[in-house]
């Protein structure tokens, strides 16, 4: 077992690009009510303007997914695992009980099997479960007027510190859709999102490592990055290896898809060491363990499946219980008939019996794992269009009206929901599919997959997919699924990974401020002054990847000096822009004003220039 | 002189990778009325469907820019310059004259200086102009009601045979926010949107090399590719090499924005080889003979400057007419000032001698040299928003103003005209200033850079700006000036040059998916329909970039078996979902019949099952 080795041999195994903290960047760490809340984000120091009248330049908040990892006090140790910050505000509930087994029968099968005992996670902790006939959601709580740590947490994790900004900042309105986006988050507020079930906290109480954030119309918009092995190769090292560098570019949520082998193992590795929420398509290994044979697929071995993965903490499960045995011939005529894993599993499974998919008759099941572990329901889009040809087609719609069914049982259950959407879709059609389910769902946060606007640039997905996520994003889609450039060709390493997830934090920035999220234009108004200031390193290090910001500027001027010169490689030093504006701003007020005054002159002039003109000159 | 040495040494010289033609595709010449119109097209040959009733998958067209450098047969010979397609068109017309000698002091110059006999281009031809008192633009002759052979070869090339497959074909009912494209274009049709200023064709009859070509809001969405060397380096060679390597990927047209050395030999080099229009910003060059100095401009220089470059096929002028004295102190107080050169350029020219721009003093003396050789006016936007928080203010849209009447100006002359536009906006602001812009200038053709919709990706300026270009395009601009992931940062090499060309390919055609353009979506649905009957071949050669898409699917699949494998790397052989519907797809009809029949039944007990547990089920 090759990745044993790499796993096991050093320790901590991590490697210094996964830590190294972003230049002239700062893990800070801001307080809540209690001393256990501790939010972190990461400030950006600047240097300051030469030669202005305000000479500091305030450091910059940004919102932090990385964990620890670029938090040069803290011990890494993959084989440990990360520090739970999460069991004491668990506990203090005292609703959950820790068990003595894990209740998974095939969990237990894996502990006792002696030939995973080198690629298992030694440091395993006892699961909890909500007590007898408790509901541990967050949803739950919020219902009950209760706000959580988490809540709490959220709310000074939303803000980013903006509001020190607010009186200096210009932004722009922003055109929201009809979203409700307050100037300052509150925990009530994320308590009141919560309780409507516009807004998630993916938070399973196996997962207390996760660092809490919300998924919500009304908050920062998020992103997924998708992880996992298939049948075709990847180690365990590698998939965790890019769950650290997914969330050190920005992954607000990793998904672990994994289908090849040791997927459990695999899963605890990457949960134990996350900071972000991790969600999983349990239908996965549910085939997996019937060897692949989907009419082998039953409801027992699904729910074993569902409580294994609950107890090791996945956050949210992608359950396609919406393709119902009627919609399988609607997808007959399609020119990509159906493009999910989990659709035609499903579609298939419900054909050769000729019944009900299991995922919906036993939907009520579900919900009371789900609440008793708090795992948020990711309604997923089994028949999503995977070709623009099949955007927004009957079978997608039905789909999504029963998902929108089941959103409602599942907030009987008082369990967190999102919905998945596509997929392939063109832009005309983007605001259609994004209002159908806000009214087919009541509201409950949208999470798409993309959506790609056209299908002709495979090998540049990442692209196609941001132009549409962006659009979904300002539309009102609450967390956007990354896509990586090797989507439809191959499994992305991890430059992709990073490619994906960058893409992905531009749409969904682009996003925020397109609907005005309070404080979002902070970070672009600063690198822009930056810019114009020709503080090159200030503008590296606002930048989403100061990495290749700095690369790209070496290229063409590599000495240090460049990195202070008043031009750059476009212009040279005669003919830049700016360097011009900047004189134009030296000049005097004065000077400026008596220029007003000629102006009106001449404007009276230009007047008659062009009314003269139009006489004197005719038509050949 | 090292990029002599380059280009002279091997003749013809061209490399391979410039000139290997598409993978199983073939260069077509559609003929129109007379033998001398011979519209290229590239036909992408495609392989059978194997196991359906439908056998045969028909080729499919695409709009091809890479001129003859994709044509096996043609001889490439870059001393030469390419063949001479419109000579005769323009002789035919009998309204232009060959010259003696040029125009232009600056060309004589350059011409007797012996040093540069090394670099120059040896094959020079006579200028041509209009006879005294003629106008020979497209427009003239439109509204003069004449169809000319470049309006036909147009309606021919617009149209990309794409007829044939109209009955076969669904698409998508697009939204064109008010643009009118016919279901067919035809000459008439050409003539007519030129006529009205809606669209240009442009065409200087001193570059009869290049094929006819039109950018109008009902037509194609166009992208142009920048190009040329800076005072800090790059070659003759290098820019002549970008340019074929930026039409190989699918640049409309090229503007040569050179500020370094030589900027007349690398301009002729580029034209003689282009064929597509080339554009350029003539105030760069002034400012070059006037030893960079601002205050030293004049018409004169600036004149000569214009008929220079008119006699060497220059097709379209950048000219920041816009940029008025009074707009000037407009721009003080914002973030990035003025970050267009040519408008820092003219924006200190007024300032510093308390003068009105000679741009806009000059205006008709411009015009009618633009009508004597058929030059489109490109009128810059000197003001466009450098920054986010600068979008669509009060500069911006006075220059904007002042463009519409400029436009007017320039149609009364007969000159074509379309508009430049910025920048960096922000999503929300983005129809605003398309609609602004089709209000103010009567619909003239739109031409944007990006726009970019955030200021927080340098490096990654291509995805930030594809997001607002792919908007814009769907809105109504008419042409998408690509930006390179190195904007902002540094001078784009041949790489940055495809991937800013790929980001914008993508963003036009999602534009022309989501206006409907008639037939957009013939090669989506192609591709599509190859991905879902795993025909690899097909799906990398109908890609924008077969090469990249082929290298991806071979990093985790490199055995040519794996191109016919009904399975991907993502899922492996057992789970792929499209394997699992085509097992769907193969049920018997009847069987899907009977289905249905169960459905009834099925709806009846699900909608049981529904109350039924609504009622059962009770909140914790």
């Amino acid at each position: 077992m090759a990745q044993k080795d790499k796993i096991m041999n050093s320790n901590p195994y991590i490697k210094k690009i996964f830590t190294t903290p972003f230049p002239n960047s700062k893990k800070i760490y801001v307080k809540g009510s209690t001393d256990n809340i501790k939010v972190p984000m990461r400030e950006i120091t600047l240097t300051d303007t030469i030669g202005a009248s305000n000479k500091k330049n305030q450091p910059i908040c940004v919102y932090d997914t990385s964990g620890v990892y670029t938090d040069p006090k803290a011990q890494i140790d993959l084989h440990k695992g990360l520090d739970e910050i999460r069991t004491d505000w668990i506990k203090q509930r005292n609703d959950t009980e820790v068990l003595e087994n894990f209740s998974s029968g095939f969990t237990n099968d894996r502990i006792r099997d002696k030939n995973l005992n080198e690629i298992e996670f030694k440091n395993l902790k006892k699961p909890r479960r909500a007590k007898l006939g408790r509901n541990v959601s967050q949803m739950h709580y919020a219902k009950k007027n209760i706000i959580t740590p988490e809540m709490e947490y959220i709310a000074i994790r939303e803000n980013c510190k903006w509001q020190q900004y607010k009186n200096e900042i210009n932004q722009h309105k922003g055109n929201s859709f009809g979203a409700n986006i307050p100037d300052v988050i509150t925990a009530e507020f994320v308590r009141q999102e919560v309780a409507k079930g516009r807004a998630v906290i993916p938070s399973n109480i196996n997962h207390p490592e996760s660092e809490p954030m919300i998924i919500g119309r009304n908050f920062l918009v998020k992103i997924n990055g998708n992880i996992g092995n298939s049948a075709l190769g990847s180690s365990i090292e590698e998939e965790v290896e890019k769950m650290i560098w997914g969330i050190r570019w920005g992954a607000d949520t990793i998904m672990d898809l994994s289908t090849g082998k040791n997927i459990h193992e695999t899963r605890e590795w990457i949960i134990r060491n996350s900071p972000v929420p991790i969600g999983t398509v349990p239908i996965y290994q549910a085939l997996e363990k019937v060897g692949g044979i989907v009419e082998d697929l039953s409801w027992e071995v699904f729910r074993d499946t569902l409580i294994e993965q609950a107890e090791q903490g996945v956050d949210y499960f992608t359950i396609h219980a919406g393709v119902r045995l009627q919609y399988v011939p609607l997808t007959i005529d399609r020119t990509t008939g159906i493009v999910s894993r989990g659709g035609s599993i499903m579609a298939k499974w419900c054909l050769s019996k000729h019944q009900e998919s299991f995922l919906y008759t036993h939907f009520e099941d579900i919900c009371k794992i789900m609440k008793a572990y708090d795992i948020c329901f990711s309604l997923g889009d089994g028949l999503r269009p995977g070709s623009i040809a099949d955007a927004n087609d009957k079978a997608q719609f039905s789909e999504l009206e029963t998902l929108g069914e089941l959103t409602k049982i599942a907030w009987k259950h008082e369990v967190q929901t999102f919905i998945e959407g596509p997929g392939h879709v063109p832009m005309q059609l983007i605001k259609e599919n994004m209002d159908k389910q806000l009214t087919e769902c009541g509201e409950a946060p949208f999470y798409t997959l993309g959506p790609l606007t056209t299908d002709i640039a495979p090998g540049y997905d990442h692209i196609t997919s941001a132009i549409g996520a962006a659009q979904i994003g300002w539309y009102g889609c609450a967390m956007l699924c990354y896509v990586t450039p090797k989507e439809h060709l191959g499994l992305p390493n991890r430059d992709d990974v990073k490619d994906g997830i960058i893409a992905y934090k531009i749409a969904a920035h682009a996003a925020d401020l397109a609907k005005g999220h309070p404080g979002a234009q902070i970070r672009d108004n600063a690198l822009s002054k930056a810019r114009f200031e020709f503080r090159w390193e200030d503008q590296f290090n606002l930048s989403l990847d100061p990495d290749t910001a700095r690369e790209y500027h070496d290229e063409t001027m590599p000495k240090q000096a460049a990195k202070t010169s008043h031009f750059c490689s476009m212009c040279g030093p005669k003919f830049c822009s700016m360097k011009i504006t900047q004189d134009i701003k030296k000049m005097d007020k004065k000077e400026i004003k008596q220029i007003k005054k000629i102006e009106i002159e001449m404007a009276k002039k230009s007047n008659e220039f062009l009314s003269n003109n139009s006489e004197i000159y005719s038509e050949n």
